[in-house]
């Protein structure tokens, strides 16, 4: 990964939008533009200045390793258990000419807010979607990445849907996910996956309980890894027989419409008509109002990124874009259904990222 | 759990502190007020205004599930996806006459501190650390969640040392534990375990690495899981042999640090005094500037929270506080050594809560 190459265009964005600084605490944007992973119990702040000073502030536990492998030359320290931890990025802003500030500000403090403000009495700025703007279309190391968390979820996904029985708890089913993808090398989960069966699923319940599968219901289970700080993202939906005909037409509208939105996906066409496909078709089989979600989401550095698939979302897909395309259904007494994949967006149209057996009955 | 007396305190709270309202986000400070569990990838909104009005606001996709399931009445719900998912929020502070609001300093963003600001003009106000204060005394009933969270991450851990040998990667070995956790119905980790040997342990890493344990080394392995919400933590450490008399007096120093220290817990005693006997000892053996952190931490909803046992802290220790006693040792170029347990203060002294073999050769 060229990092370097991706803190000249922060400090481009920098001097563009006419901004001293940017302060950032996103452990996907630090882990962008320095390469470093952390213990997800652990955190650090990254200080770039527009005219191209770098200070990667970490954790005093974490320090001698960033100092040892970090590329970036000024690293500073901070006593994380200390109510006073900041002190270290009061020190690094004192005396500095800093007017106006680009932070996170779905993610920023307000006590890094009131810190910054009372040493520097700058302005701060959201410069969120700029960064996610910068990471989403990938390049081909991040897309290798992203391919190898994808490969270790499809491998965990059928394990676990070679192994669910009636009487397993949805939890069991999970924890078998989870071991396969640690095994293989996972750095953790990309979020908490979650089996949901039968009351569960429509409800839905989004994470999994010590409710026991049982034949005659529909039950989904959602869940990805993070492999190299890349994540990944699959959902089934299965049945240990038993099911109605409503059931079967349940899932294979979810399928077809997934179909659909995924034959879609190229370059130039825009995220929303990406879920349109599959929102008129879910509509046109009569279950329009049982489908309460987007169709997909990017992914990469962070599980919900740019571009976001749904209603009304103009951005255009372009080659590099990796999303998930998933719509489902889900229906009070009956049961829910989706079925979710990664899709990257290629040249000339997609390729489909994770390729699990999506058949119904296990 | 008395989920309405713990609100009826926070209406306290507010009033002694002359707060119109709390607004709260931190998880554990929703789940410990609410009862309500949800996918670490979701998040919640608590209300509470200094007359009693309480309302949880809650993604679309949970609604359904806390309505069925929430004592709170008044539960209503935001478009998470959405850029304008705070609208519901802003609808809720629409025409209150609120004009301070108690917020988390260290979590709150300043994306929804200006959402506040705008609709209420209201100041905001850290009430954190009165929190952390409600929560830092256990009930019966979290005590009994608490030692089943460390009954499952101290059977994870024996099932972990007993499988350890000569060519392991580091992540295999957290990988068992992992599986152990989730298989014995663990929510989650209550962080990311890891796995550090030999020079990675001195480093520290504080994750688990490719890196394969050899013989003549100390290895660390650090974890925990979150059972019904309440977090264990543990740390053995543990060598194949082949090792120095320097490593063995190395470990027996962080241990007989950590027997001092558990020795001194009990009602009465401040938090600095226990990490006075650990420290001390460390120092009076010559490893004093090789013990870089603090001697340990509370836990119960969250991994970290008070009270917090380390030099200057004067918390007073009282029945009902769950802690950690952990004091560690780095030494470049030898080897690190920190055994972990979690301490339950008690009306006479204190109670081990995990047991898993301290015995360092495997």
């Amino acid at each position: 990964m060229n990092f370097a190459k991706r803190l000249e265009r922060l400090v481009e964005l920098l001097n563009e939008k006419n901004l001293d600084a940017a302060i950032l605490g996103d452990r996907a944007n630090v882990r962008y533009f320095t390469g470093m992973r952390f213990n997800a119990a652990s955190f650090s702040i990254l200080f770039v200045s527009k005219k191209g000073d770098v200070v990667l502030l970490t954790a005093i536990l974490d320090y001698n390793r960033v100092k040892k492998t970090c590329f970036i030359k000024d690293i500073r320290k901070f006593p994380e258990d200390d109510p006073n931890y900041l002190a270290p990025l009061r020190e690094l802003l004192s005396g500095r000419d800093v007017k106006t500030v680009g932070v996170e500000f779905s993610s920023v403090s307000v006590e890094r807010e009131n810190l910054i403000k009372e040493v520097t009495k700058a302005e701060l700025l959201n410069i969120e979607n700029d960064l996610l703007n910068m990471r989403m279309v990938k390049d081909k190391e991040e897309i290798e990445l992203i391919k190898a968390a994808a490969k270790i979820a499809e491998k965990a996904m059928i394990k676990a849907m070679e192994s669910v029985r009636e009487g397993m708890k949805e939890y069991e089913v999970s924890a078998i996910a989870q071991d396969v993808m640690m095994r293989e090398g996972a750095e953790g989960l990309s979020f908490e996956p979650f089996v949901m069966s039968g009351e569960n699923a429509w409800l839905p319940q989004r994470f999994s309980s010590a409710k026991e599968l049982k034949k005659g219901e529909l039950s989904l289970f959602d869940m990805g890894c993070i492999f190299a700080g890349y994540c990944s993202d699959i959902t089934r939906t299965f049945s240990l027989g038993g099911i109605s005909d409503e059931q079967k037409n349940l899932f294979e509208v979810a399928y077809e419409a997934q179909k659909r939105a995924i034959k879609t996906v190229r370059p130039g066409v825009l995220a929303e008509d990406v879920d349109k496909a599959a929102r008129d078709y879910i509509a046109e089989k009569g279950y329009g109002k049982y489908f309460p979600h987007l169709t997909g989401h990017g992914l990469g550095l962070s599980i919900h990124e740019m571009p976001i698939v749904d209603v009304g979302r103009k951005t255009v897909l372009q080659p590099g874009m990796v999303i998930t395309v998933e719509p489902g259904v889900y229906v009070e007494g009956i049961g829910a259904a989706r079925v979710e994949d990664m899709v990257l967006v290629t040249e000339d149209g997609c390729e489909l990222l994770t390729n699990a057996p999506r058949e119904l009955v296990r």
